[in-house]
């Protein structure tokens, strides 16, 4: 049966909302029945009915759909939340409370308490609050976390990751809202470039070599004299179990489109990916040649065939990553089988990194532990 | 409004039916309402309804289906044909003529005269034929389209096309039914890899320069010598407008794994895409530098924004180019602007095609008229 | 001991000249001793002497340089043919008569009986005739052949092969002197784009397979009107073993800069090289991964290593492949142990494949016989 | 006229022998007249008359080449030194001492105080000492310095290099000598992979941005635990003029075989550029398409047009831009105009950075002055 599924955000002309519906129809498995879409309350009701909610469930805001579904038979299974960053907290938390799963848009919080919140609210209510880090759902990229874990490349040393691209990099665009906001800390809070295209590597970095983030050490830049917040920044980390980190990201790299890209090297060979070409890892055991391996291969893992729609050569590309998510989320919510989905607590890593990165950047790049104190 | 979705062939365990589910569903227009998914047909009805389709609806067989949904008043506004390539004729004429909208899988049929029949029978009941030739619905290909059109590379003088994968080239494989069968002339008609694969590239060549083929000389070889048809073709053609066109397919080309390519030159330009990185077109004017141009990239034409999805440098893949096909379906069945949707008359020239470049190798190269008669 | 060496052509601004003089000196080798450098007689001895030719051994032209050394103890070594085409045979004639070695640039000759009384003459003198057809002394070319030969893709199947580009694409260039002239049968014979660029690559197409083309068809085009001779072709072949060929040829294709590459399809696996990435192979195995073979790797073919200086990842380029030319001159010169060179024969057999084309062309693409009447 | 050329070390074996003799010899610039290639002085006499170095002038070690050089009328006009690193300092001092031009391999001493040194005495004796950053004249590193120059991407924001490859990534090799000298202090200093790889990668840095590192913050890990020296390391620069600065460099990157590259992000524009294919530079004007610029293209820099040797699409590699070193060398020499040739300050600076960084690693990353104290 199909699960009913609600949207928070995403309205008309929003850059994420068609990859969440992309990502949620694709597979047949929810069908979009509630929607809160738009800041403006009739907007989004009027978007909703157009997409195909019926009247009674496109509402004008959260709270009015909060109010609407609890109490419904046919209440939605999920509950997306694509808004703001900023309110990402108070929503998530109150559909948690309610009852309901969420998909949580990133950054799942803007303080490192409010994520341990959420975090323990889920628990609570027993409840799956997913974080969409949907680079990780990639087939391919599930396929490098089961060779690590499979101890293709031995014990991890060095992942190298970087997230760069250079559409920031205009200075006369600097003034332009759709960009600024991202570099003030009224609106972004405490960090720009690294908050928002960083966590996402970090993330990966964490979920394919199997490990957790224990410390990193920042060097934030504001290439553009106008930002108060940093338009570049490396990040050296350490795993908890000693390997050794290193992240760019940046949105003044002129020339880099998405710029998305990790590499892991272990003790018997080592992994490239790019976000970019998302269907092929290269693999080199080492002594060895490197081998380009193929989404939709002979011999790769469960996970990266479960995950994968069309055959060898074909490629799918980043709504399918995000449907992906949806997949799993589907899985787990009628209890079947399903793969590792990125949960609250990895929302939570994400944004002590985040305050770690930021302390460390201001303190000439010291060592700062980016545990959250809940997980140490 | 959603539109209703009948789809036939395309079971469970099919290599092409979730792309078109996929494809129908990623951007919400269509809903599946009816199916007769298997050539078993119990195994098609359970499936039917897993995928969401009510039991009446989930029928036996495609006559079952025509029965049942031509006298209803909410009967499937497009049916999808999708079962092997000799029963496309049989059942596209039939819907056709019954009113409704198709899609057919391609090959459309096998014979030039079965092809002549559709065109006629769909012009006749004023419904839509398509044929899946997705490729083409890229948004950078359509972006190639319009900067031809628009004289970007000036008089096309000479496209260049290659479809070749060495899927097929074990030897020791060419016994597995699942291979054998599309060298076998009971089966797979007057060719093999030329009908299966080159026919994407051809319509892609005129489809781009925006011509059609006037006539071929082919070279086929059956390079593993136990088949009857061929496993590596290079057809030269020329368009109508006089240009130059080279086709290399193959199926034995070890290493290539989709392995289908475009190259346009013109008088003031050239243009090079592959489909497996098809978010890039490489644009060359003439005495300049290559460009590399992205999906996505400010001052696209109309035609490559609106198939887009996600921005720039989040690609897109396969299953998203079968959507476009259906979301130009959706929009001309809804009697909305949309793009060029490949119809039967190109699934006629394919078959001419084919045809035409049979006799030709059979000739040992001879130019042969490639245009089917009745648009001589 | 160094040998001595003579240079006939490539004067000051001329292209391939600076190739040569690198590939002679790079490996200490050669000494430039003499040489008749450019068609006026003043500007050539003045050159000559810049590049630290004794005032006595600058020559005014050939047949003053064949006077001059021919009776001389210290005579050169190797005498070098890098004079316009017309020319090559009857230099190359008097040379090797002489007693000399020596090493002409392609094509060797303008006729096909020509070519086969330089095989005659050169057999005779017992003097070795080399012909540049440098790009298969790259090493990992020498690599592929290695390959081939030890079985390690099974019986060739396959071998399809390009070289394309665009820099005579432009019509409002097309009267300009350096171009027109490749065009024109006055001066450059039956045949333009297959008898410059398309001769390297039936040449390497037998190199690596280790077979010898027997037949052709081939599909000219002089895509710029004003052209006699074609500027696009495209030629089916067959190796006398039965494998079958493709090899486009083309001097319009707008965005292309070399455009040289090959790949090679056996029974049991495929390789694929670039003359403009020429250090790396991509070598896949039937059904399994494609590997990126490298220069300089581990456990390559005595021959691949013989002929690279530097190690693994430092590229190495043009002007060195023509170096290893002159690496087994010097070797066979001094009677050691060297690799395969081209020779009269392969001039020849290009040749007979130039005329075979250009016969092929005019009876609509029939299959002509490629071979030399004394090879056959 | 040639210069007469002599070498300390690159004896048989060696493997930046061939590529200075390749250098040297390849324009036909210098000849081989002196030599003491060998730490055991029968085999360096040997092998250099083998190279055509006269029996006198084939010396058993440096001491006596300086002795039978000086006084000598005919005495080299250029001497390199490519012994191994800790006796560079000595023989560099005094061969310029004696008043000998020199090249020298990097790097160029072990202390910043004997770098120091270096520059007084070869300012002192009026003699060049050129540094061998020979990445630094490859064509298209030098038009990127000259594109940088002429403001084509404004002022530079950000400097991003890598020189990570894999080859000494297999802990059963840490034990091989070739390998474990380099993570040695008793041999290797007080860096090892940083000194080894990174020094090329900032100094290209500051070469291409036209600036000089100021200050470094490194983050320094021996991954296989048994090395005392880095084999990882992570630098973060700032230049004068206020560029940021990225520096990764590995030796256990499995998978990367040079892993060199460079990119250059400024305010108008972004270059991208990388060793193992070094005839191209990625060019992107900020809001505009990457360019694909080649070596040999029409309109580059003069300086790109004088270190190029075979036409555009002709790949010229490593030996070569040694070779442009040499070219530069011959002209400064001759009292010709050249180009900016790598000299003893730049030397200095590199050795100030190595010490520089191994501070900061040591101080857990804090900001360390990067600047020669003669040049703060």
């Amino acid at each position: 049966m199909k699960l009913n599924w609600g949207m928070i955000g995403g309205g008309e002309g929003s850059q994420i909302g068609p990859a969440h519906r992309m990502g949620a129809q694709a597979d047949g498995n929810f069908t979009l029945a509630a929607g809160a879409l738009d800041a403006d309350p009739d907007k989004g009701r009027v978007y909703a009915q157009r997409l195909g909610v019926a009247p009674d469930r496109a509402y004008g805001d959260w709270r009015e759909m909060l109010e609407g579904e609890r109490g419904r038979a046919d209440r939605v299974d999920l509950v997306t939340v694509a808004t703001p960053n900023a309110t990402h907290f108070e929503i998530t938390k109150a559909f948690l409370e309610a009852g309901f799963h969420v998909l949580c848009e990133k950054p799942m919080t803007m303080s490192v308490e409010e994520g341990e919140e959420i975090v323990r609210v889920a628990e609570a209510a027993g409840r799956i609050c997913a974080v969409n880090y949907c680079y990780s759902a990639y087939p391919m990229v599930r396929e490098m976390r089961a060779m690590v874990a499979a101890g293709q490349i031995g014990k991890v040393r060095l992942v190298v990751t970087n997230f760069s691209h250079g559409h920031h990099g205009d200075a006369g665009d600097a003034d332009n809202p759709r960009v600024r906001w991202r570099y003030d800390p009224a609106m972004a809070g405490v960090s720009g470039q690294f908050a928002d295209c960083g966590i996402h590597a970090l993330h990966m970095a964490g979920f394919v070599a199997g490990d957790e983030v224990e410390r990193v050490a920042a060097d934030f830049a504001s290439t553009i004299p106008s930002r108060v917040l940093e338009d570049d920044a490396m990040v050296n980390f350490r795993l908890q179990g000693g390997a050794v980190g290193r992240l760019w990201t940046s949105s003044v790299a002129i020339g880099r489109q998405h710029g998305f890209d990790l590499q892991v090297f272990g003790e018997t060979g080592g992994l490239r990916w790019a976000s970019e070409q998302p269907n092929q890892v290269y693999f080199t055991p080492v002594g060895g040649r490197t081998q380009i391996m193929e989404k939709g291969e002979a011999g790769l893992s469960d996970e990266a065939g479960r995950l994968s729609r069309v055959p060898i050569a074909h490629p799918e590309g980043f709504p399918l990553a995000v449907a992906n998510i949806y997949v799993d989320l589907a899985a787990t919510i009628r209890g079947e089988a399903h793969g590792t989905l990125p949960l609250a607590v990895d929302g939570l890593r994400s944004m002590a990194a985040v305050h770690a990165c930021v302390a460390s950047a201001k303190a000439d790049g010291a060592w700062v532990d980016a545990r959250p104190p809940m997980l140490r």
